[in-house]
This record gives structure tokens, sequence and C-alpha cells, in this order.
């Protein structure tokens, strides 16, 4: 199948390599507003040829959006505007206002609504690599307003990137995102705020950050392009839950500051729970 | 050398691991007042032999106490009554309280005040692994007050580890303990409460954890026992960077609430900086 990625970052190159290296893709054309990304990601050997993004989706069957999600609801309705028979989809973290924009376009059914549940905390061409997505969860939204063909192929692409299809819609994918994904960016951007603030000398930092710092403020390295225009599309879910992890926090400020063990303990014993849940 | 081990658990068991590998240590002794943990660490073949807490001591030249806060202010001080020229240490997260409490005692320099700035969110002798302390930092706490031998032979023992010293006194330890690793345990205990009280539906969490939520809450899976005398033991220090978390993350709700995307946009950059300072 012929594959058109739009944007070769982290998300989008990843998918090339593997794509290719699992026979899915036959060709693939890039394009990447940024030429220095899309030149790389042509030295990388990411794609087979870069074109402008209407001679991308012109010569075309699958178009992959791999691109912020600002960026995306500008760029999918134009994409949409492009195509004749060609399948659509992207890979953004937040659907519903997408969803909104979309809902009556003519070619509404030749698109498919994913956000594959990978990723790591670099960004660009050079970050991306081959396994990135294996044995994760790709949410689909709202396949009941998508074509059987369009579906159809967008899961055989998950497949060779051996994601697991979860069904949602728009709606529920953007609470539950906001509740799991979004918060914990957040924590983790508020403790490397934190640190940099509290701590002036960065070589502490760097001697006591394998004390369980290094794990949890790995995502403080994500990008503002990707995160900022995801906060605010999603800014209610997000303020919810939100308010919850900063009252979590008061209870164990105020059972530390009453020097209160058993509270403590419980506090840390209901969290441990989270154990059984995760993998 | 002859080593006893007191507490046969992931930090204790590691460190018997690879001291009797990289031939520091010629015979362990262990000790650990949890029948199960013991036997476990002989069946594992994990110390060599052991034994009650008194003759391990009489029996050792070194003497590592690898058990939580609140067990070694109670365990060092009858540790030091019972050695004759042996070399205490302690691998405890928290420094200043245990400082206080043997400040006056007169084998006070047969022990080194450690903190070994490694461990997993796993507990118990099945935990214990190889290689667990390479190339992580050690904090050798008041080396003034332990004798030019006691320092020596514990330097010797970390470089057997693979462990870089860095030294401090036990109030800045406390300090910076707080502001980077005791401030971590908080804020990922916290996430996993959030989370558990809002997704109702546990597959969600699953389906949803590979977005970053797995890598900040890992460190939620560790226990009670060790943490909650760590917070209440330098619960001052944690009451000041939790303050100032909580601010942080106001921050971010603030600017989020306001869909001020320039001032997200300067947080996120802002956090970014941590790159720098990590490896």
């Amino acid at each position: 199948m012929k594959v058109c990625i739009i944007g070769l970052g982290l998300m989008g190159g990843s998918m090339a390599i593997d794509l290719k290296k699992r026979n899915f893709a036959t060709h693939i054309v890039g394009y990447d507003k940024s030429e220095l990304h899309a030149k790389t990601a042509q030295n990388l050997g990411i794609v087979d040829e870069l074109m402008e993004l209407d001679e991308a989706v012109a010569s075309s069957e699958l178009v992959i959006l791999a691109i912020p999600a600002d960026a995306t609801a500008e760029v999918l309705p134009k994409v949409l505007d492009l195509i004749d028979k060609q399948v659509v989809t992207d890979v953004c973290s937040i659907k519903g206002n997408l969803a909104e924009k979309i809902k009556y376009h003519q070619k509404r059914s030749n698109y498919v609504a994913a956000h594959p549940m990978a990723g790591t905390e670099y960004t660009g061409p050079w970050a991306a690599k081959s396994a990135l997505f294996d044995g994760k969860a790709v949410i689909l939204c709202d396949v009941e307003n998508s074509s059987e063909e369009a579906v159809h192929t967008v899961r055989n692409m998950y497949d060779h990137l051996h994601m697991r299809p979860v069904y949602m819609n728009s709606y529920n994918h953007d609470v539950h995102a906001a509740y799991i994904s979004h918060i914990s960016h957040i924590s983790s951007f508020a403790l490397a705020l934190t640190v940099l603030d509290k701590e002036k000398n960065e070589k502490n930092i760097f001697d006591l950050s394998s004390g369980g710092f290094d794990s949890t403020v790995r995502l403080a390295k994500s990008s503002s392009d990707m995160w900022t225009p995801i906060f605010v599309q999603n800014a209610d879910n997000i303020i919810t839950v939100l308010d919850t992890y900063i009252s979590k926090l008061q209870g164990f400020k105020e059972a530390i500051e009453e020097n209160n063990k058993t509270s403590i303990n419980q506090l840390i014993t209901k969290a441990n729970k989270i154990k059984k849940v995760l993998s």
C-alpha cells in the first residue's frame, strides 16, 4: 500500500520505519513543514520520497497525520478536501474537538480517528525508532462514523505496528486520557519546575536523581509544541482531575504535618493498589 | 572481608550479591527479623549463613544495616553497643535524626552514614539483583565524625558496588533528598490515588497507561514500611517542597483555566530545562 505520512517526527517516523519493515507500506511519501525534519527523515531512510502536502496526499492510498493537536485541527479538514478514495487517520492525543470539526465533512467516512498510546519524551525524526508501538493499545474513536473499508485499513495498519485496538467514543477518550495520560504530564512538568526552583545546585539534582526522581520526571522533557494544544483543548477534563490531584497532595501534607503514621500508611497502601492494575 | 548484612531485602540482598561476586566479601552472614525473608535469602544463595543479630555482628568485620528508617534508628545504637573493632554503615534515605541519635556514642567513629541512591519499586530478597548500584551516586554523610579506617572500608565497599561517592552533611542531605527524591514519591503516590479515584474502569487504566502514566506512577508501588518513617522523619523539608509543588500545579491550573497558551508554553519550556541536568 502507498502510504503518505504528514509529520515526520517521533510518531510519524516510527510508524514509517515499521510499516515499511513489516511490508505494510510498499512506498512511503513524507511531508513535514519543517524542512530540517523532512530532509533528516529522508537522509535517515525513514521515507522514500518527499513531496508537497497536496501531491503527497494525491499519490497515496493511506494518509497518516502525525502532527500536534492544533496542527491536526487545521490540516485534517484540508486533507479531507483533497482526497478522493484515500483513507485518512491521525494520532492525536485529544479527539473531541477534532470530531466536532469534521463531523459533517462529506469525506467523514474516509477518516478513522486514532490515538496510539505510545511515545517517548523525545521529538523529531532523530527520535523515531522501530518497535515503539509494539504491544501497546491504540484507541480507535467513533468508528461507527467511518466506512468499514477505512476501519479495516487502519486496523490492518495497527496490526502491523503490533498494537491492540480499543474502541471508545471521542468524548470518553478525552475524559480517560485526561484522567490517566494528561495528568501524568502535568504532574511531571510541575515536579521539574519544583526541583529546578528549590534546588539551585544542578549537581545535586544529577547525583540524587536515581532515587526515583528520574523516572517520575521523565515526561517533563516532553515538548511544549505537542502539549500546549492538548492542555488547551482538553481543559475541562484536565481541570477536574487536577483538582483531585491537588487534594490528594494536600491529604499527604496534612498527614505529614500531623505526624499521623496511620494515615500516611493508609494513603501509601491505597496508592499501592495501582500495582494490580498495571503490568 | 567478613560482612554481616542486617535486613535481607532489595538493598541488603543486592549488596550481598555483588559484594560476594566481586570478591569484596569472603563470607556473608545475614540476619532478618522476618524468618521468611531470611530463609528466602539463604535459599537464593544471597547469604552464606544466617545468624541471630548479636552473633552476626560478633562474627564480622563490617556490619551493613539495610532496614527501614525507623528500624535503623532503633537498631543502630544497639549494634554500636555490640561492636568491638567492626565498621558499621547503613543505607537510610534520611540521615539527620540518625546522626543526632548516635552523636555521642563511644563507637561513633566506627560508623559511616551512607545513602546509596539506587533502588527499584520492589521489595524483599526476591527483588535483589546484581548491578543495582552500578554507576549511581552514594551520599556519605558527616565523614569527619568517622575514623579514617571506617571511611576507607565503606568507600572500598562502594567501589566494589561501582558507586560514585558524594559528600554532604546530614542536614543538607535531608534537605536535598526531600527536594528531589522524597517529593517524587509523594507526587507518584498522589497520582496513583487520583487515577484510582477518578477512573473506575481498571481496563482503561491498563490500556491508557503507556501514554506516560506508567513511568510517572512507577514509584507508587513503593512500600509503606519504607516510606512512612521517611515522611515522618523528614516532615519539615517535605512540607516545604510539597507547598512549592502544589503552587506549581496551581500555576498550571490557572493557565489552563484562562486558556493562556503563552503561559502554558512558558511553564512547559521552563520545565524542559530538567533535560540539561539529567543524563
